[in-house]
């Protein structure tokens, strides 16, 4: 029994370096289709629920490239509009060890961030839907899309959807034009259901500073002045991620509700293939656990499990299925299947 | 001093998807060729010993490709005819940390499949050898194989040669026609000298169920009842393989006699590059150690380095040379050798 | 403003070797998805079209990427199934110069060959939609594919869908089931209102021999044949192929309605860097030509021109737009577009 | 006895698709340096000048890798800055036959784009050089790029250089910022000794229309027109290019003076491997010539055996010596020289 | 039914720049194995023969890697011993239209030049062979080598086996050693049946200057002063190549016997894939026809055939059979075969 | 401030299998520039310093190609020269876990091996550097090039130059053409500044015999008598290598000086990306500490961390910056930078 959700954010072309190798330390780039919202749709494309993508891709061969990936993975795009302007690019090399992976992102003046918040007509972007869901990304690219961020969950909380943000917050977005992250993550804040977030998120949302918390403490006393000043709001997810070096991470998620916490084990996680896309694959998984009818408890397990499993993907997609995340959280076999 | 081999199995292509991709995920595949047998016979052969490989390809160029890989390793083709049909194929996706690698088998209907038993002509073709080689994969094939595969052994046994069988059952190719596994495998157990087998190999040879016994004296049970019921056989080896992750292996191997049991520590393997023909690679290693005139021990070492560094080579083929093994089993230097 | 199509037919993945290659000289091969519908399927989707394809791929990884492939070119995939069985696949090797290409042929036994011609529900499969577009490689598959074949045409002509059929004879295919070709395309034409044929299809839909025929007569004698035999039947058309070597080709275009016949003169094609779905994209540019309001001479002419361009396209699919073959037929300018 | 030249341009990096894919057909790109100016300064590299290149790059792994690049080919990177901003891009795809190659050009708001015309210290940047080169790519890139070739034309002309203007219009580029590039282009024209121009580009600087003149007489009534109107014009020279297909072109090359004109006969270009960079290495090689000491007709030719020379060599860079293209001159061999 | 040849010639590897590309102007190099006598081996065993090779490698993973390609083609290689040194390289770029692809031998002082012509064993070697093939590479590789191929051809013929020497006249190679090739050659010619060797050749190993013979008559002139030199020589054979780019040459031949001349019309060969080891298929090409029964014309006609295909597969080495070169021969048809 | 570095020692291309592939399974060879002093001066231009590598390349694309390279990285090469001769190579193929990685040189008679020491014209080539930097293996090439060690080292100490000297012995090299190295490399000592040796390299140049010294304490035993043999010598610093497997080694740095000794923790480095170069960098950090002005601990921590970094980028040069190192030494974040 599929759920239908529509994800709202841009679609980014990634150009990797091969392997490990530095950028253009030979004269070859890979390319993967990526972006915060469209990993979390195409994700839950491959779980078997209904997913559209509200976005915009120019009208160029790397747009209609883009949007063709989208439709690869099952993703419904009549919600993606071609609009003049440039696709939004990001440069990666991958690193290795004590070697930090870099990004050097190339997304400014998008066809996306050029979308006047008025052209999305969300009522009917909406319709039949049982969940939207943005990331903290969208409202980051500008101005046009912070308005037009406001404007679809709000939409969507009055349509009768539930709301679901993922914080995923790029102070280096908002610098570049001067937006008032507090401010906007406030509204949206106040639509959501549920948020990925941990208490730096919170802090930005509130407008608040809690470095004087006691370090353990700190996750508590963030989300209770979350759950304090939001009210609607429901449930407040995140994956903690201890570094052991750039090949090999640990992974554990915890999940607040007005009930109290669950927490989950860690994940040893070596040798990690692609490191990029794991919050988003742990929002996708989390959320087919809340919509097939999971408890809590499995819903955050599931979500870890799919977050652990994309690092193993090379890619910005988690493009694998429930009975592969079912197998992990089962008999954890590691052996060839044959 | 090389000993003259005769391995009877079928040839196979093996498709996988680059580095850690799944499957198609890219439009590129890269092709090896393998087959339980035929990896013993070019190990064999690299160690320095006269090894023909008794099969057939079809008479296209898939078949010409895999009998020229073949003789490329020294592997001595006279035996392998081209015979109408289609080539075995299996498709494979190496996963990583705790995604599992996946095998697509292609390979119903195959010209092999396809042979008729009679057509084999097994004086001719076991004659001046010392040694014949089959794996379990050979009588899952189908009835035709199945057949000839007895035919075989039988065969040997008349004509002196030693017989050696590697389990390596597959449920899914018997279940395909469905085989009594369990005749047939008794047949060739009676005419083995060696076989590599576990407990769950011997359960089925005989028809028998361990499942009651202690889980500690399960190998030895099945050992003592395989040794009871085939009085011709010798020894009985098995690997152990404890599993951290897809990237990360222990291996140990075990080798029971009339006169007692051989046990070797485990080394611990990672990264594992291709974990295909681990398996294989320990057979052709053991069986280089007791026709080199090695003692057991020093057989189930140097079968267990052999497999062992399988891991560290891509493809199916291990195309090492004994000096290879020989300084595994030696110094364990891991610079850099200039 | 865009016609509703449906092509029924197998999704095939081709396995090529590496530029001018043999297969297997190096262990590589580079994937394309194609099918003779499929291709007529992803050229009218990029002319604008809706199309959907009915078919089946099996229930595996290869299905999956072949399903999703359609996808991505923005075929509707509803109408494939996934079924047990294995991928149609065909091996292909490129030639050169004076040495012709090579295709290998592995597609027994597939899942779609596998279907049930009951399993079907044309009505529903048809419903909306203004053409179905089928060709002979459909019901050379086997009997199931061509009862269903026959069945589709019959439904189609039944709810008053136009029914166009393209010849492809592949005699390898009906021999290796031993198929009866001429009483099977007799049924399918008897239903067409367009087909693509030329004197040696027409002779078998006919079971007639035209070989007393003059060489300039014989395609008016077998088109008079057909139209007099078949009296729905509207149009007939053909290329004509001329070939100075493998990457030189000339190819002109042939069109006989009840009114007359309409040619076309000859593109010289050179180098050639695609050969394959040449016949599937004059299919796609006629079929666009006729259902965009063109004249039969401008459609002919659009058709013709999609074939040309499609020997410039890697892969099976025709991925271009309209604006690219009007372009071709218009100022034929050949610097860089920049 | 090398002439010390300096080029002023932009760097841009070339994201190709391989082989002749279209755009993310597969996903992978092959990366080149090139940009106009670039490509001029590294041809006169490898016939052994010394040339400085004056060009801003990006403060990232981009530019970082461009520099290098210009580094390799043993040009004077000293004159190039690291600024902030993005790379200039283009994506481009090589089209076959009658396909089309087709750019898709992402250089606005470079970090070149947005260097301010006062921070170039001409004096400096010209000292001990005889030769300044500009093409019309670098005013069309935006109002301080304008600004920085005019004034960089005005000081090398008060220093006593000799200044050499490659006409390059693009359009596409002018209009992005609304430029006027009648003015511009008159101002760089009345500092030029030598310009590569058509009628086209002459009609511009000169503000003028020569539609109505015979087409057989145009080049020369443009040409006596720019003579009249810039006193220190010296040299006008062309190449003109007559296209079979994409892989076929033919060049021929004229050099106006105030002497009088000079014609080369054509050469049959086939098959071309790169076209990018074909103008540039004209202009290279015949400011080779004329630097060198050859007659104007021999500088002629030289300069359109480079250019023809490049279509064979991949890359935006003709990365030959003096020696090849003196082969080319000469003999005319076709076989491998070993 | 086959004949049983012998080769003697050296083993090279082949390092050339991908596709059209200079040398290392990207970081990577593509590898075949080839030299003109194991080209001529390996394409007479795709015929059908046996064949030997006689050679050295040297004791290393390149070495091993070389013999195993020469197993791969079917080529016997129990005459290939393994001894210290280094291994022959040649690196190549292949060009394109007008820049000729150019080679830069690195053979000097390979394990192959350092074999003393005393370990040679030419009664064993050349047992049970019907033909002895040896290229005029072979002397001009040092001192060693060519008294080897004195003593081969020698003990070849007092064997009673026919000896063909195919004369790939290299100066460079001589000259580095500064060896006396026209009294060497002289040597092999007085042994050989078969030569391929146009006027040049013939010059060297008589000694004589032809230079004052007109152009039409050089080759009668050349071949009947060989004829009267050498009587045991039946046959002298040679190709003929035009060359209208890099892309495109057009090759005939010619065989003189002491009855007369044999001449071919020419082919057109282009697109040109591996223009290297063209003369070696001819040889093989022809010593096939030869040794199979045919006519000196067909015989002449088949070697052509086998030559001008080679240009059209990458290697070194023709790896087609009989049937290839007999369509080509036959019906001409350059569509793909399916 | 920058250092002006002068290094002298030999330039060579490494071909080496595509990732874990042994040489030539498969038919592709990737291509890096390397070279123990070029690796060093790679290093230290990166780290901004002024660096000029002495050299000599032979006059083909190859030399072109490695001294291309050089300058890509900044160094000036102008003290390269193009000579005869051929380029010194070595392939090498990566292992994994317990496979040792293997090197196969192929650098013997080079154009640099054949240079006369008596055309290196050392005060000119040194002018206005602060340091000289050579390594063991420049002596160990041969008689020319020994000599032109010494005179090298000599002068830089006669003209006020810092000598630096890397111990890099490679016994192979010496024995290659019988060099007294003890007496060669007390030479060197003699001259020297800074020495990276450890107890094996110091008994080399004072041609003694520590191997009776406990082993704790041979390090500061050998370091005494270096200390007293050399009064002009300085620091003695080397690295610690512990090596749990291919893939895991951890490193550690002791540096030596009158006044004591400076020893930091280990590394652990896993995975290893590239073990080639990583002592070059640890000589090229430790340099730039120390000529920056850096603590003697500081600079010693700086070259381990230099040389750790190296493991993990591909080729034989570590191009990071300062910045790259210093954040290693800083936070160790290892999560991505973006």
């Amino acid at each position: 029994m599929s759920t239908r959700f529509v994800c709202f954010g841009e679609l980014l072309l990634r150009l990797g370096a091969p392997g490990r190798e530095l950028l253009l330390q030979s004269p070859h780039l890979d390319v993967h289709v990526g972006g915060a919202e469209a990993n979390v749709a195409v994700a839950l494309a491959h779980f078997g629920h209904v997913v559209a993508l509200v976005s915009s891709v120019p009208e160029n061969a790397l747009g209609k490239a883009a949007l063709g990936e989208m439709r690869r993975h099952g993703v419904d795009t009549t919600g993606i509009t071609r609009k003049p302007g440039r696709m939004g690019l990001y440069f990666i090399e991958t690193g290795a060890a004590q070697r930090p992976s870099d990004v050097l992102y190339d997304r400014a003046d998008s066809a996306f961030a050029r979308v006047l918040p008025e052209s999305y007509d969300w009522p009917y972007l909406l319709a039949g839907a049982q969940v939207l869901h943005v990331s903290g990304v969208t409202p980051a690219v500008g101005a046009n899309a912070a308005s037009a961020a406001i404007a679809a969950v709000k939409a969507a909380r009055a349509a009768g959807l539930d709301v679901v943000f993922d914080g995923n917050f790029r102070s280096k977005l908002w610098q570049a034009w001067d937006g008032d992250a507090s401010a906007i993550l406030h509204e949206i804040f106040a639509c959501a259901d549920l948020v990925f977030a941990d208490h730096r998120d919170i802090a930005i949302a509130l407008n608040r500073d809690f470095s004087a918390v006691r370090h353990d403490d700190i996750a508590q006393v963030a989300t209770d002045a979350a759950f304090a000043a939001f009210p609607q709001l429901k449930r407040i997810a995140a994956t903690q991620r201890r570094q052991h070096s750039v090949d090999h991470h640990e992974l554990s998620a915890t999940l607040f509700t007005r009930d109290g916490v669950i927490e989950t084990p860690g994940y040893s996680m070596t040798p990690i293939v692609d490191r990029v896309g794991g919050g988003d694959a742990f929002a996708a998984g989390m959320l087919h656990g809340l919509y097939s009818g999971m408890s809590d408890a499995d819903s955050l397990n599931f979500g870890l499990a799919a977050a652990c499993l994309k690092h193993s993907v090379p890619g910005d997609f988690l493009r694998l299925e429930t009975t592969d995340v079912a197998a992990f959280l089962g008999e954890q076999r590691f052996d060839i299947r044959r």
